[in-house]
């Protein structure tokens, strides 16, 4: 394989099958490669990643993980002094900055109080993230306008057709940050940890991404502050469910002029 | 909401908006709630599931994890006694099955020497799947008519237009078993864990996803010993070569009569 200049894709030859027959013919394959953060000297996770903005990755990760509290217990992210690959990643936290190590455990019930069960994983994202601020209000031509923004700015996918999408729009529906990953969650910590340099938290953007709106894209979108979000594909019920909790917008199948308001509808008027 | 009899989907009053203005109407959203996998009640996951064949999801997670070496290690499968609310599964091993802690941590590179990187990520894949066996041999006619089959039997998709599709086919191309799932790793899985009652490994299978061909896709099938694997979308570069270096079949871009074969081309003949 051959890879392209940004990393993001790659070339290799393929068997094209169709009703004509078969050819060989030169393919782009979107690039998937593990990147490993660190916290002082210890993994916190791997994720499968397309190469590119990998520090806004991890800045992205540790805040709409909640491993952080804000960018201001953030130092620095650089390499980890032994990675040549640049596989491998430390966030350096602010002097006086102590992580507690049960403040990952987020995604865990494992006391016999708590049950597992949809309210629990929504009491659980409560304790991190704040109701959502009021945050934009916009006309529904403007929602209109978001998937074609986002298409738009999908250079790797119009190459691949294998990257998802996310894009963090103002309250005018001007294009703030957009990434694309293999993997939707990256994504979405791409645009979430780039955009944290110049504000925080993130309480007057709409979020639109090129999938589903699941229940860990609300959340994530929720300790970030983000107050809408907006999907090309379906809600889950837990995800409206936890919007609803906040007071959050979301909208699914946003397809040109189309749309379905799931929760929050206040935010789009006119 | 209100929760449809198999528990998939629940309906809710959503905004449909369109240039012809903007109405209430019921809408059926997918149901997402979390899954706890304990063994020996200690937790090992919580997945992000939508409900339904719950048991195969955790017969799937713990095998195509590597969690367990095979079903023969699995004696049940069975509710946590504490738990009301069907979301927490214990599973049962055989008896004299001890289970190595280090054995969960294939993902985790924390070794000095192992370098982050897509060559170490096969290596760890081939500590725990052997190369493929030859398996099936089709046609390109038979590998065409996997996407329609696979999409027929994806009922609650048509409703929702949220869930993940997977099946797997015998080598004539007959579904064998089909899972749908608002994560696509957890369809994987459920479909994996319901056909090992019947067959393991699962050489002779082909694997059909309706979404994109990742590694972690890849990976699970070798470990399930699935020698061939279609997606209806892209497959990434590391996916790609997983299966390369394992001889096993990938074929992306599948609908209808068109597809791209990535590697394994021997297994596609006239």
């Amino acid at each position: 394989m051959t890879a392209s200049p940004d990393q993001t894709s790659s070339t290799r030859l393929v068997i094209s099958v169709s009703l004509d027959g078969q050819r060989e013919e030169a393919d782009h394959l979107v690039v998937e490669a593990p990147l490993e953060i660190r916290m002082g000297g210890v993994p916190l996770a791997v994720l499968m990643r397309t190469p590119g903005s990998d520090i806004e990755l991890c800045r992205g990760f540790v805040l709409s993980e909640s491993i952080v509290l804000g960018p201001h217990e953030i130092a620095d992210i650089r390499l980890a002094e032994e990675d040549p690959e640049r596989n491998r990643w430390e966030i350096v936290l602010s002097e006086g900055v102590e992580i507690d190590a049960t403040r990952f455990q987020r995604n865990v019930y494992t006391s016999s109080s708590c049950g597992v069960c949809g309210k629990a994983s929504i009491d659980a994202v409560r304790l991190t993230a704040a109701p959502a601020q009021r945050g934009p209000i916009v006309t529904a031509q403007q929602v209109s306008s978001l998937s074609d923004k986002l298409r738009n700015g999908q250079a790797t996918f119009e190459m691949t057709g294998g990257l998802h999408g996310v894009a963090l729009f103002d309250a005018e529906c001007q294009l703030l940050a957009l990434a694309e990953d293999i993997g939707r969650h990256n994504a979405l910590d791409k645009v979430i940890g780039g955009l944290s340099r110049q504000m925080w938290p993130l309480s007057n953007t709409i979020l639109m991404v090129s999938g589903r709106v699941s229940f860990e894209i609300v959340q994530k979108a929720a300790v970030a502050g983000i107050p809408m979000v907006c999907g090309v594909s379906a809600a889950s019920s837990l995800a409206v469910e936890l919007a609803e909790e906040l007071g959050m917008t979301v909208i699914g199948f946003l397809r040109g002029s189309d749309f379905n308001i799931y929760t929050g509808a206040e935010r789009v008027q006119g």
